[in-house]
């Protein structure tokens, strides 16, 4: 393997009928979709016959409280629970990796151990968890909160989540199952461990009911670019999402997350960076830019503004015309990184209101590469040689056409230069991203 | 439907690879089976060739912290996550319902809501949700608590849980989706439905972000048979697991649901009432007698006296012999219904602890039917036709070969005598059990 050339991680990021905003508008969509599993199931099959590492789900645990009939402008976001959704999939697919986001803020860790471990052996060792923490307070408001926890207490819950939950997936040692009927012993008692984990935030006795997952823990995903974002995730994650516009942002980014991995001990080989690109391909440029400018006609002005709402807070946005020049925002307790980046993109680029959330729309802060599967196919390899990414985390603009399109277009071009699988090498997700197989935190006490 | 005969409803219970204890060590069982989803789906798929209205998972949230040597007698009970597992097996199966167990102890109403009603579209309305409290200090350990909540409280806290989760599924009315690509909205925002429920135990905004389930709402299943939990049957349940070893106790059980019903001005035939049962078939009585002794004998007793610790609570069996009678012990804020079967029985027939268990171990406090096709169809039969049963739900000692016997043998006994379905009716649970579809509580308003 390591004679072998380096090669680029892919993750396919299926939502609804397409990340970009108006994609559930577009001519070539069509937006009952929205509510079909045989859509979703259609996207998997592309995404496996692509050869990607992994399909991923986002999630929301709510819908801001804004007048229904702006949210009525746009396609429900997260119809789907996506563990009940991954787990049909992992029937209609063989090799490709399932993730899902599940926040760590209202769910108890013991059934999240629980789903995932059900997953992972329902998938033969397919599954990613993405933790994320819940940063609305709209979504605290479904959980008997008013507001949502301090971002800073969230990542110490965060943490301490995550020791719970690998602490529960460890309850049976990988070979403690003996279905011996002779004797009557289901497995070996010296195999079974009880966390009895009592701590700041957590005490759960365990253990879980089921045998240690297929991949000993599910690949650990993070999509946190805070300042506690990163810190956990160089602690915990094996994988890191992140948005990032330029060369030069990426590459302090992936820089940032390997070394504060290597300070915490770890390879920094195995922790994989995979920024969001959104491709926009079609044969020549000028068709790439038409496609996407069709797109962002689509958008309704309030749904633009409702999306800058979502991610920016409680603006007034009444006081200003869609024309007038970002105003400054504080940044608050609720999504940090993301928050950043639009403001400084913003006060870079001088934007007035309606420009920024027309930038924002086509990929929500993720960048949008428009051009021929070459020029797309060259920057995805130039940050990919030029420490920017390990691997790149695919938007599609639409579903299915435009999967079909990168997978039709892009991809190909990715195996001509020797970057990329032309089949799966193994059948695991940690396989798949050429991570190593966790062992037991009981196994050196053995 | 009104002129055809009154036919009985049929649940699959479907656990591990078997109901009875000792299931796992009898030769006709593949242990490892416990750790098979093609198990499962085979279970699965036998039950819709037997045309049975549902299969149905129990679920449990932690195992007694007994010592690890009496636990690996045991195959782990609860090895799935129940909904993870229905969604795959959605997938295999194209009529039969999908009942899962979920407790709303420790699990926020938002997910619950959101779980069922994704497996309700997955599935395209077969679900049901059989309601539990979770009863032991056990399973409270594994999220936060000591010790569990009162049974009082744990049974208010679920009516109001009820009506969060049914104001959940109604946050869209059914026709609320346009899917208008030209006028860009997607639904109608006057049928879009902002919960806002405001209660004792929980502060629930809304909405969900998926169109109402299939069903209106998934069938609610209960099985609580205490005085709390047939109160709150009574009010919500559409059917009702019960545990009755006579004739008399089911009738007195099926009269007392079905009035306490009508008292909360509910049609009694809209609350079916099911008495699990065990059926152990063979061509002649005898050789039935001889299956189930067979599974008798591998009984270890460890596990026997686990089994009653599990339903009476923490008694010192260590004082007994296991040919002491049965010590009087109190009736706790567990499992109460179940503890005062027990007690009753083991009173009635002056049993000693060895055939207590003995007694329990078959079917855990479910009756056991042991016969000929034509006798069990007969007592089958018997209870249907005088008031102690809409239905039964079945609990194969072993899987598949129990399940397959019943299908094999009894279901054809009881198709011949016009008592159960030749082919499935409809295609959603409320159409297999004869439930109407609930309208939404916004539909009168409009």
């Amino acid at each position: 393997m390591s004679e072998s050339k380096r090669q680029i991680k892919l993750g396919a990021f299926l939502q609804s009928v397409g990340h970009h905003l108006a994609a559930w508008r577009h001519p070539e969509v069509n937006p009952e979709d929205v509510t079909s599993l045989e859509h979703l199931k259609n996207l998997a099959k592309i995404a496996e016959q692509g050869k990607f590492d992994a399909i991923f789900f986002a999630d929301g645990l709510g819908w801001p409280q804004a007048a229904p009939h702006l949210l009525a402008k746009g396609a429900p976001a997260y119809y789907w629970e996506p563990l009940t959704v991954l787990s049909v999939l992992s029937q209609v697919t063989e090799k490709i990796g399932l993730i899902s986001t599940i926040s760590t803020s209202y769910l108890a860790p013991f059934h999240l151990a629980r789903l995932f471990a059900s997953l992972d052996h329902i998938s033969h060792g397919r599954t990613g968890w993405n933790l994320v923490t819940s940063g609305t307070d709209f979504e605290a408001k479904n959980f008997n909160l008013t507001e949502q926890n301090k971002h800073t207490e969230r990542y110490l819950r965060a943490r301490e989540y995550v020791d719970v939950v690998k602490g529960l997936w460890d309850s049976f040692d990988d070979d403690a199952y003996l279905f011996d009927q002779t004797s009557g012993n289901f497995f070996d008692a010296s195999k079974l461990h009880y966390l009895n984990h009592q701590g700041e935030f957590y005490s759960v006795a365990g253990p879980l009911q089921s045998a240690r997952p297929v991949q000993g823990y599910p690949v650990i995903v993070q999509a946190g670019s805070s300042e506690d974002g990163r810190h956990l995730a160089a602690e915990t994650a094996e994988v890191v999402f992140t948005a990032q516009q330029t060369l030069e942002g990426a590459q302090a980014f992936y820089q940032d997350i390997k070394a504060r991995a290597a300070a915490f001990g770890r390879d920094p080989d195995s922790i994989k960076v995979m920024p969001g690109i959104m491709p926009i391909v079609a044969e020549t440029y000028e068709q790439a830019l038409e496609k996407f400018e069709q797109l962002q006609s689509l958008i309704d002005p309030v749904v633009g503004v409702g999306l800058l709402s979502a991610f920016l807070g409680n603006i007034d946005w009444e006081k200003y015309s869609l024309d007038d020049p970002v105003p400054d925002f504080p940044v608050t307790e609720g999504w940090q990184s993301r928050q950043q980046l639009l403001l400084d993109l913003a006060h870079a680029e001088n934007l007035t209101i309606r420009q920024l959330y027309k930038k924002v729309a086509g990929a929500r802060g993720h960048k949008i590469l428009i051009g021929t599967p070459v020029q797309v196919a060259d920057e995805l390899e130039h940050w990919f040689n030029n420490g920017a990414a390990d691997g790149f985390n695919i938007l599609a603009p639409t579903f299915p056409i435009g999967l079909t399109d990168f997978v039709e277009q892009v991809i190909p071009e990715l195996q001509r230069r020797g970057l990329f699988r032309q089949e799966y090498e193994g059948t695991t997700l940690r396989e798949h991203l050429g991570l190593t197989r966790p062992r037991s935190q009981y196994h050196d006490a053995a």
